[in-house]
């Protein structure tokens, strides 16, 4: 049994992970990342980025069938989702190797094995001589999420929204159960590409996280396209008959080829009870604004904590626990309570959405006096000017202070305005601030700008405050 | 003879027009705006838009062409460039339809005729019972710029950049004079529909108000795709042989079916001197920081200040132009010199590419001493996702107060950027600031950020600060 000491040990190579990995290297410790599979996690192999691959190939496919309005003719295409999944595999395995030699660059060792805790300084990793045992001044946990599952019959074909991105052949019509981002864009994705696509959701609405205006325009969307979408509907069990999987749901069955159930994610919290550190309800780790556990060595990074969260959100929490383990192993006491920063939360359908800061109804829940106005991409000649007129921007200001609270948008190409967006409400700008920031002409940023114009009584592109989005 | 009186009179129904116009009216102020053709000037009926709308048609076309690594297999295609204007044409018959209902729901009386500035309160415009004169408190100028002419033989095919738009057949080969925003948009536009361009440019680089890593990045990118491009080339006239026309340069002569003119443009301020505006050497208008004349009671905006600006600069003014006007309108004193914001400057290739803040150059020209990171696409999983990895981010930073002066992107989508890189220049981040947003992973943004990251010396999906945007 060998013995290794460090400043850091990191468990788990996802986002969050290699971060924290990278971020404790840049501040001059020594750091060991324990990955017990692939390097990049959930998002990296299995989550964002094989899933925008192939929705930008069922971009293309759909940019050829509405080419003709363009001045395009394409008499005979088809698509190959083999090829497909090819192009998803390459832009993986690409980037997997880009983060093997970012990590070796920094001086991050990389060991392969399953990282057992062991202790509030010490983790057990199994090698071919037994067992290998690293203590360190802290341990950041960044083990993830894996997918939840629902009832169902053994013999029903039932995929995680993991295993949908990698079907070998497509079948005739899928149900996909759970309408948050990942069931969105699945039933996106496979009913671009021909399938006949239901989409099952609990509550009465999907994109729950979002806003509630731009769900429902997405929703209007999908079904335009030709989605089925069954929100409040419950799913009780998924059965197997004669070669077709049927979905029980409270308002009767729903029969498929197949079942992809994206239902949400569960916090690979097992075990850690066990040593001291204390979990939420639903099972992730409960930490402090530090992403420090109830054991003071140990932090606690991205979907471990969240259940289901976002990368970006995962990889801002490794920086602040790495921020902490400085101080502490310096012996400096940590600040007070930080605030929570601004996370974008995004959908890659097309159109796409964006929600940043406050939804209307999280304003108004906290008893803020809010304004809002919309801008319609119709109204926009960027948009126009590429046929790309569905959705329309929603900005939310405090009435009193003037302060945006929130920028909502549903369209093709938002979710490259997230920085813009996160910038004017993490920063706490003014709508006449943010309005005044000159924007090229013609862009999509001028949508946020003519929203939050209109949100002053200045609007220029349209005639009034639209009351509603998509009037 | 009739006469009416206007708080605010303007000239020119251009971007910068339209806005001083509906800006004056949001004020109270009654308004009359005169065009002399179609509302919208150029920017809407020969420049901007229609360009935009048939470069989206050509980007269509392209995404065809490579469809075959994202899983789209197209056996048979064409395009019809008589269809592509005919898209550009609805997209700006719309857009204009919108922008007069937009001027009539706010009560701008819009008169047709081509106004004559007949003294410090006063226009006078033809009409059938002889002239209208129309006397106003303030008068806005706006009447914009027309494309510059080079010598060429009167048999020649020579084109204005406004008239190549239009053209009615695609011919084989063309020579573009002139490697500014409209020369290598053109370029490009015809190049990706199958002509043979060659791009001429006098200056030792093309897009000289831009970045000059980013212009010789996109450069590069033009000869790869098939342009010859000819910088340090300076053309001196223009003649026809033989159903064939021949542009005549220091360095030899080059042959083509057309040659298209985009050399800049020339402000349309004919006869305003007469009346005691004072121009600038080049035939502008000069105007004080309030877009004021030397004529109190006259003000100017737009491209009739610049020679050749952009839309959104204009229309800037124009909100500028109008604060001025309430101001002297109620007697109050102008406040003193502000400073100019940031104007961002885009060109709609595919990578496209963005100047925001000052280049390199211009921070040196300064004496600042100056830092400069860049992040490549290729590093980027969202560029990745999509295929598009040519280009970078390219940061620059005050090396002593640590504050961002310049972001500059050639990539693609680089544009819908605008807005997130003119709010960070605009409202003096500091890199540390504009680097910690949290942006959505994966997106373009992200590059922004890993640019801002790695000036500070913590680039996280890079290995260090690279020395070169193309390495």
């Amino acid at each position: 049994m060998s013995e290794s000491r460090w400043d850091v040990v990191v468990i788990g190579g996802g986002p969050a992970g290699y971060t924290a990995a990278i971020r404790a290297r840049q501040r001059g410790f020594n750091v060991l990342l324990v990955e017990r599979d692939e390097l990049g996690g959930t998002c990296l192999n299995r989550g964002c980025i094989p899933s925008k691959a192939l929705i930008h190939c069922a971009k293309v496919w759909q940019t050829i069938k509405s080419a003709q309005q363009f001045g395009v003719i394409v008499s005979e295409a088809r698509f190959d989702w083999s090829e497909m999944q090819k192009w998803a595999n390459r832009v993986v395995s690409t980037l997997r190797r880009g983060l093997q030699s970012l990590l070796k660059h920094h001086g991050v060792v990389v060991e392969k094995g399953e990282a057992k805790l062991h202790g509030a300084n010490e983790i057990l990793v199994p090698s071919s001589d037994g067992e290998k045992v690293h203590t360190a001044k802290a341990i950041v946990l960044a083990t993830g999420s894996s997918p939840a599952q629902i009832p169902c019959d053994p013999n029903a074909s039932v995929l995680t929204e993991e295993q949908a991105l990698f079907l070998s052949s497509l079948p005739e019509s899928i149900v996909v159960i759970g309408g948050g981002a990942s069931g969105v864009e699945l039933a996106w994705l496979f009913n671009t590409l021909g399938v006949k696509v239901t989409l099952v959701e609990m509550l009465p609405r999907i994109l729950p996280i979002m806003d509630a205006e731009v769900a429902e325009g997405l929703r209007q969307s999908l079904e335009k396209q030709g989605v089925v979408v069954r929100t409040g509907t419950k799913v009780n069990f998924v059965s197997a008959r004669q070669g077709k999987t049927s979905v029980h749901t409270d308002a009767g069955e729903i029969e498929a080829d197949l079942v992809i159930c994206a239902i949400g994610r569960k916090a690979n919290s097992n075990g850690l009870s066990e040593i001291g550190i204390n979990l939420n309800p639903n099972g992730s780790v409960a930490v402090n604004e530090w992403q420090q556990t109830s054991v003071p060595t140990i932090f606690a990074v991205g979907d471990l904590v969240h259940g289901s969260g976002t990368a970006h959100g995962g990889m801002m929490e490794a920086e602040r626990a790495v921020e902490a383990i400085a101080r502490q192993i310096s012996g400096e006491p940590l600040p007070p309570v930080r605030e929570n920063p601004v996370v974008p939360v995004c959908t890659y359908t097309e159109p796409q959405a964006l929600s940043v800061g406050l939804t209307e109804q999280e304003a108004k829940e906290k008893g803020l006096d809010v304004e809002v106005a919309r801008f319609p991409w119709r109204a926009s000649g960027a948009a126009m000017a590429s046929g790309a007129t569905e959705g329309f921007v929603k900005a939310i200001a405090d009435a009193n202070t003037k302060q945006v609270l929130g920028l909502h948008i549903l369209g093709v190409d938002a979710v490259n305005l997230n920085g813009e967006a996160t910038l004017i409400v993490e920063r706490k700008m003014t709508v006449e601030q943010a309005a005044n920031i000159v924007r090229q002409h013609p862009s999509l940023s001028e949508g946020v700008k003519e929203a939050l114009w209109a949100l002053i009584g200045l609007p220029l592109h349209i005639t009034k405050r639209p009351d509603r989005g998509r009037e």
